[in-house]
């Protein structure tokens, strides 16, 4: 049938395994690629090309062994997955930035690595989300927003295309600069690298959330501003749910909720835990879903 | 390992195919169901009994074949994803209603049928949504708001199971009654109905919408109640969006946003009509992606 459009083609190597796993490259193309024939069937299964699988071998591109490692313990959702070479994204389409994104990190890819320079990555529209969801760095400017990572730069130091892909605008929310992005929010960042010397293995996911409130009327709203001609939404607070795997193959939990405001400095990360059940319901998701909670050794430092 | 948890197993018969297609089934399921060993890979596959298989016959279940053909142009998204025997539902965990409902009408299905009996249909919670983001009848109670269905009742005449399906909590969403779910919205839904006479196939997506406004601040805002202890979103807006099929095989698209509130019984339906591609950014999905729009041999009633 000649109105049918072009699926699935076309992904790029480094969002393949995105597509293999989940189907998410199945987004109607834009007319002026609408030349390739339909594939049939769903879900829709990415290409890996050749270059991509001998580059695999520095780890450069998302190989299904590094996606499975990352996501070992569960994915907290399906939606609109991408799957770059040393993190996994779940992008949220009607808000313009992440449902989710996950990391796994050890002592040595977090370590320092003069070979990585951040300050040769852009900040850069991801061209693998469909037009109409992309965020542009339009979005942002004079917004008095950050463009914050939810991938963290420095939790990708192994090599400069780890890093480099941290810096996609479907890895960014606005986040609050002086007070929060640069301060309270990269603490938080900094306490999950630390992790990394407790612990042979962290695995950490890290969203927006968009919390009710109470009005004068006595009702529960939900309010957020959006940002730019994409009206990219500007979450309330943000979440990390972290596992730690100790050198004992003991499990150990922590969870964080911080609202995006500037936080004072003195105020210690600890305020910010919460059980990991509340963020779930807040954020419609399951963490670490193949773990049962029971078995695990701590949740937020204390004995389960 | 011992603390992994099942996947997968126990999917209802009737969101099996979900299952199927997207791994839907594979939330963390509650402790007291944690019998079975685990399913290995992505995505998880449904189970789908000797006895559904049977009922099929009578198209009770949610078949291949049915759901391809209500399905025939394409996912809107892939979140969540429930094939009931005559409709499609992609779930909002965050918000506890649809993302999207796909129906397929034909004269036949819409038609009067004495044996399906609406008054004998409850409101149900959907137990194949995990308990975190499952809504309530409690949620609704003194809320002021309608269990506005987002898959018509009346367009599920052929079975009483069809008709009964449509009344899960997870078809639901918050709405305005007097003057909107049943006035306006019910309007539109008899509009689509009586689609059915002019085209032989009729698709039809609705959902929900959260549109910005904007604030004496100048700035951009989403706003929303959330209702009752598992904080039900009420959406700002609901979408229509669908494709009739004439006789002739040309297909003819229309698109509606209507806000949630109450719209005067003399307004006419062409005042809701807006362009496919506002919906679709607003809502952050893709309708009918296997339909090339230049196609089409009519958006609106005009022609393309």
């Amino acid at each position: 049938m000649s109105g049918l459009r072009v699926r699935g083609l076309l992904a790029l190597s480094a969002t393949a395994l995105g597509a293999y796993y989940l189907g998410s490259r199945t987004e109607r193309l834009q007319q002026s690629s609408d030349v390739f024939p339909r594939l049939p069937g769903l879900p829709t299964f990415g290409t890996v090309s050749a270059a991509s699988l001998v580059a695999s071998n520095v780890n450069l591109t998302a190989t299904p062994s590094r996606i499975s490692e990352i996501m070992k313990f569960g994915f907290p959702g399906l939606d609109n997955v991408r799957s770059h070479s040393d993190y996994v994204l779940s992008y949220d389409r009607r808000n313009r930035i992440p449902h989710w994104v996950f990391e796994h990190l050890t002592a040595e890819s977090v370590a320092k690595n003069d070979s990585v320079d951040r300050s040769k990555c852009d900040f850069k529209p991801d061209e693998s989300i469909h037009p109409f969801f992309r965020s542009q760095n339009t979005d942002y400017r004079k917004s008095g927003f950050d463009r914050g990572h939810m991938a963290a730069a420095g939790n990708h130091r192994l090599h400069q295309k780890h890093c480099e892909e941290t810096f996609y605008l479907s890895n960014m929310a606005p986040q609050v600069g002086q007070g929060f992005n640069r301060d309270a929010w990269n603490s938080l960042e900094m306490h999950v690298r630390k992790l990394t010397k407790s612990y042979s293995n962290v695995y950490v996911c890290t969203g927006p959330l968009y919390l009710p409130h109470k009005e004068d009327d006595g009702k529960m709203y939900v309010k957020y501003e959006v940002i730019g001609s994409n009206t990219v939404a500007v979450p309330t607070h943000f979440y990390k749910v972290i596992v730690g795997e100790a050198a004992d193959h003991k499990l150990h939990m922590e969870a964080y909720v911080m609202p995006n405001k500037v936080i004072s400095n003195d105020t210690p990360l600890n305020v910010f835990q919460v059980p990991p059940e509340t963020v779930e319901r807040a954020a419609g998701l399951l963490f670490f879903d193949q773990i049962n909670r029971n078995q695990l050794a701590s949740i937020n430092g204390r004995k389960v």
